[in-house]
């Protein structure tokens, strides 16, 4: 065996050999995508060269997206994905800030997504044989004959004390240290994000986002009367930071709303050096941030990312999730810690819906606390992570050429660039008549910049629904 | 046995002399408040006199409220009530529209309220011992192992069909014939009137109501920037609907909120030949009627009244209910019949809310289908009438001299005008100390007409809450 120590010495670093030598077997298929590669001890006697050489080259290579660690597992050839979305120009003039059109198109989305007989990669709603609905059924019926009114009396005030007291315990995981009582429990958290945008934009005002903008913040702008400021969205790494300050700079803006990790749609997260840095830049405008953490318990490698509340010192952050996303879209539960803004919060909570459901508050408490969330998770990440990564490759298999496809390293949503003449609301009509539902890109902004986008949730992806993906490369292919 | 027909005979009418025999035997303490009379027949051949003439004086006695029925079971002595409260006069000048000030009050209350270790005859909440809470679980257990993902999915677009199909079919008892279609769960009533509001109105707009005002939607305008205006009601027959015209013909009103059944706070409901006009008049204004039916389940007399909505013929009435007050506040069901404005408000659901909890749907649509719902509402209506009739009375017994009370005909909550000088606030906090909650009557409007009211929910009233009721009349004499 020829080694790199002998051969090639001098001419590039050892780990960009190593990484060369590996890339090369990828492509000239002695290791096929999905497939196992050495493990990186046998890969450091194979070519004798260090550990720490292959480690190096290793992570070169998972950077590059050839590789890619499975926990426990090792390394897999990436799946061959088409390349990133287009990067958008940080620098170019941003849109004004924008009253937001017609919700019709929304409306009957919102009506299809409804629709059990239809193929659903439109909402990003989670499979429902990914959840303990069983499990949660069993729990909810045991904490409600252990409860002396059986869950009909009302969870007043900030919602189930012991339900807070179960998140409290569970974001510690995400760096960030709140008080139950700093914690309000919401119908969903999209009745937190409504109630956060509510107490701080009266109609009329601006609120600053990363853009692609989730099509339903959009619509509750639109029904608060608030002008959209849309900053531009890096699928790589999130809002361009420069180009939010410019627009804090130029706009009177009343909030920013931010989805920092697993975004939708864009599946990226913030680094936690952008997270402070975020922090930072909107303290000094004084301007109070929304986050929207939904996705964060969804990480594909299994470590839960950081929230921007862990870095706010004066109660700015309003922290928003729910676990629609991992337990039960139909409980309704959400929650928010409004640091600073708690009280009017929770006055506001007393005039719309009062309080949150019982019941359910009741479940998803004695699950946190007993019903082994932790451990749903991993499988529930495992086969997000699965079926975002086959439905990717499928995306780059079928659709037209010049696609282009995001790698989220968590949720479930891919973000699709389709080539610039394939008109996302006709892929959408077109496959309405075929029983399929995808969420075209243009809901996802006021202007007309992601026409030939899509998103596509992957989590109902599996063998049975390659055929309607397939369906759905098939029709954008005739409408290049 | 001297006979009427002998003795008396041309002197007065004989139906009068009738009433006039029993009414002296009641002041004598021949038949003593709270025992039977004698039956219609029983009567007549005791005074030798026809049934029908009985009939007439039991009548008038009934209307007098010396005598009550009771269905199914006879003629009883009424308790002692003190004096009506005053009666609003129509004519007065009214109040101009104006902002709802500080919520502090509120918030302090609703806290109280929710505090188990208090004698809550503060928010209008059943008595948790009155509802089916055990049943309700059980059916809510055998639902969720029913439907196919044991309820964690989404209830989206307006809600089960089922229980809108239960809710249509219920409401017919109302007089009003509602498509399933035409119905939208909620979650609360307090959801439904929310969305109404601010699908009618925007901030600055005006809002009619019926004063007293049921403290939350004060809340409620406040939050949303609305202004009041404030039309007197009877605690006889309800809102002055001249004083209502006069408003509506001088200011421009966006819409009218009016609870038209057991009104909260004053009992009263609008006859059906009120709720006609009531709707004929803003028809003739455009002006949109959210109509609030909480409590139009808990008529003491058995017989279900009507809804305006009934009335509507052109979608112009909101119709706003729950089973909040019937069977379980904390499962969070309510809905709404929109009319015109249910696109409008079913985005507006979508974009705050978006749905309402699953299970908690699953357990009232099937407890309506096949619970034994109006069996239970029987038992309901029984003892709420009773602890309303006795707590009334005992109001006359230990309130300060000049006490008034209504004699609501449904729902749980009395309305006290106590002597001028009793300032309820006052009263509140002296009572705070002694862990009972009351609900002062200044917050049941902007100005300062009911400083000294008190609404008194009787749904917790029992001889073993006796005590605390004694403890409010003599805080309160402690005030004169």
């Amino acid at each position: 065996m020829k080694t790199i120590g002998t051969a090639e010495k001098g001419r590039r670093p050892l780990y960009e050999e190593v990484a060369h030598r590996l890339s090369h077997m990828v492509d000239d298929g002695t290791f096929r995508p999905g497939e196992k590669v050495p493990s990186i001890r046998a890969m450091s006697t194979r070519l004798q060269v260090s550990v720490n050489t292959v480690k190096t080259a290793y992570g070169m290579l998972e950077d590059r997206r050839v590789i890619e660690a499975r926990p426990q597992s090792g390394y897999y050839v990436c799946a061959r994905l088409p390349a990133l979305p287009t990067e958008p120009d940080a620098r170019r003039p941003l849109l004004g800030a924008a009253a937001v059109e017609s919700g019709a198109m929304v409306s009957r989305i919102m009506r299809d997504v409804n629709d059990p007989d239809r193929v659903q990669f439109g909402a990003a709603i989670p499979d429902p044989r990914l959840l303990p609905s069983e499990k949660l059924s069993r729990i909810m019926a045991a904490e409600m004959r252990r409860t002396k009114d059986h869950g009909t009396g009302y969870a007043m005030g900030m919602g189930l004390p012991k339900l807070r007291q179960q998140i409290a315990r569970h974001m510690l995981k995400a760096g960030v240290t709140l008080a139950p009582d700093e914690i309000l429990i919401t119908s969903g958290a999209s009745e937190a994000v409504s109630l956060a945008m509510k107490v701080l934009c009266r109609p009329g005002d601006t609120v600053a986002i990363g853009a692609p903008v989730y099509f339903n913040f959009l619509q509750m702008f639109r029904d608060m009367g608030l002008k959209v400021l849309e900053v531009p969205s890096s699928p790589v790494d999130g809002i361009h930071l420069d180009a939010l300050e410019r627009a804090l700079s130029r706009n009177r803006v009343s909030a920013c709303l931010q989805v920092t990790n697993f975004n939708n749609p864009l599946g990226v997260s913030l680094s936690e050096e952008k997270k402070r840095d975020l922090v930072a830049l909107l303290k000094r405008y004084r301007v109070p941030l929304v986050e929207d953490d939904i996705n964060g318990d969804i990480a594909f490698d299994g470590i839960r990312p950081g929230v921007c509340k862990a870095h706010d010192d004066n109660g700015m952050v309003i922290l928003c999730s729910s676990f629609s996303k991992t337990l039960a879209p139909g409980y309704r539960i959400g929650w928010m810690a409004p640091g600073r803004f708690a009280e009017r919060v929770q006055r506001l909570k007393m005039v719309s819906t009062l309080a949150t459901a019982t019941p359910t508050q009741l479940a998803v408490a004695e699950f946190l606390a007993n019903g082994g969330y932790e451990h749903h998770l991993r499988r529930l990440r495992r086969t997000c992570a699965d079926r975002v990564a086959a439905m990717g490759e499928m995306v780059g298999d079928t659709f037209p050429e010049g696609t282009r496809v995001t790698r989220p390293k968590g949720g479930f949503t891919l973000w699709v660039e389709m080539p610039e003449t394939v008109d996302s609301m006709k892929l959408y009509t077109t496959l309405e008549t075929q029983g399929i539902t995808v969420a075209p890109g243009s809901l996802f902004s006021t202007g007309d910049s992601f026409h030939n986008y899509l998103r596509l949730n992957a989590a109902p992806f599996t063998p049975e629904t390659r055929w309607a993906l397939e369906a759905v490369g098939e029709a954008a292919c005739g409408l290049v």
